[in-house]
């Protein structure tokens, strides 16, 4: 049972036929008045939500049993295999619920990339018509895609831009030179400054990886890899 | 209002004056029967879903209007002003609806990093009795989690375990080499290596940060910060 857990927060890649049911007692959570409790999808790799759909007791415990997410449909009152049609199914990879147990959490691995029925990576990616915008994941996602930003519509100004322009030369004479001053704030433990020289590292990283069209989430995919 | 919109998505820190308002058309949301809307809590540095509550027209529009996360409570059938008796306000990043426009997703900076009433940072910190353990956010916040873990209980035949055990000169000596193969990869313009490099080289930073007992998240306040 620990170890079962300790898989799970430990995000490694479990099979279909993990044991889920263990995590999650059924007959704990508190259903509404329809028998329905939401649940919250949210990607593995960068955090971002990718959608809030309704789950009953059956396809709450058909996800657990088969490791992959089934909803309720409300409009069409029926079952709901998730991209059974598209084929952009959610590979489950923990499940957890709130305080008060009312509300789910799973974390997936969404194939495709794609979440949405409109095609969009996640449901949440509207802000007004016309307006389509990622929504947010963590910092260095959002950093990565400011700079990718820059690079594809560039800024006058900018220092990003600048670092762009300068091509591989200007970018790893910066990482050679922001991974020296990491060495030396943790020479000193100097807390404020390693944290400082780690955030300017890890930018100008970012950098190089934009400028290489290296996807964060490529590099974030290794990371999950190393953890099986 | 595209100003707006990019500042917000560029996770700037927005003052409590910024135009919310104009971000989300107030009569587009779908309340459900109870005229009530989920609105999903998220922390703007690592992507943690903290809480998912509800909010009624009036709380939707407190919210937008303060810049500060304002509910429904269903138990005390009031507006709930987050925080307004423990301190632990919510000060709105980012706010979207989603596809359907029948639920919120708010993204927030939590004041006092504790948004459940148990006291636990997130309400999902729950997998079962007497085991507590934090969701999931990002990779990177992951990893760091687990290096943690590896530091404070040391397991045997553990290669984070080495390294910590061997200290600045061990883990440092690291960083320089995996800065070098990061800079090789990239002279080389090998995607699936600089991949591979950025991977390596971000899991021996975050072997530093946790030798020196630096959160991760105080290194993405500083990228956060630099972005005002």
């Amino acid at each position: 049972m620990i170890k079962v857990i300790l898989e799970v927060i430990l995000m490694s890649s479990l099979s279909a036929d993990a044991n889920f049911i263990d995590v999650i007692p059924l007959d704990k959570i508190q259903y509404n008045e329809q028998g329905l409790v939401p649940a919250i999808a949210q990607d593995y790799l960068d955090g971002t939500v990718l959608m809030m759909a309704w789950m009953n007791q059956d396809s709450l415990q058909k996800t657990l049993e088969t490791g992959e997410a089934w909803y309720w449909s409300r409009s069409r009152q029926e079952l709901w295999h998730k991209g059974a049609t598209s084929g952009h199914i959610q590979k489950l990879k923990a499940i957890r619920y709130d305080c008060d147990s009312d509300a789910l959490l799973i974390t997936v691995e969404q194939v495709g990339d794609i979440a949405c029925h409109t095609g969009e990576r996640s449901c949440f990616h509207q802000l007004e018509d016309h307006q389509k915008i990622a929504p947010p994941a963590d910092t260095l996602s959002g950093v990565y895609e400011v700079i990718c930003q820059r690079r594809d519509h560039p800024v006058e100004g900018s220092y990003t831009r600048t670092l762009l322009a300068g091509g591989d030369n200007k970018i790893l004479k910066k990482i050679g030179e922001e991974a020296a001053e990491v060495v030396m704030a943790c020479k000193d433990d100097e807390k404020d400054a390693i944290a400082s020289e780690v955030a300017d590292l890890l930018y100008h990283t970012l950098v190089a990886l934009s400028y290489h069209h290296v996807d964060l989430k490529d590099v974030y995919r290794k990371l999950q890899e190393r953890r099986r």
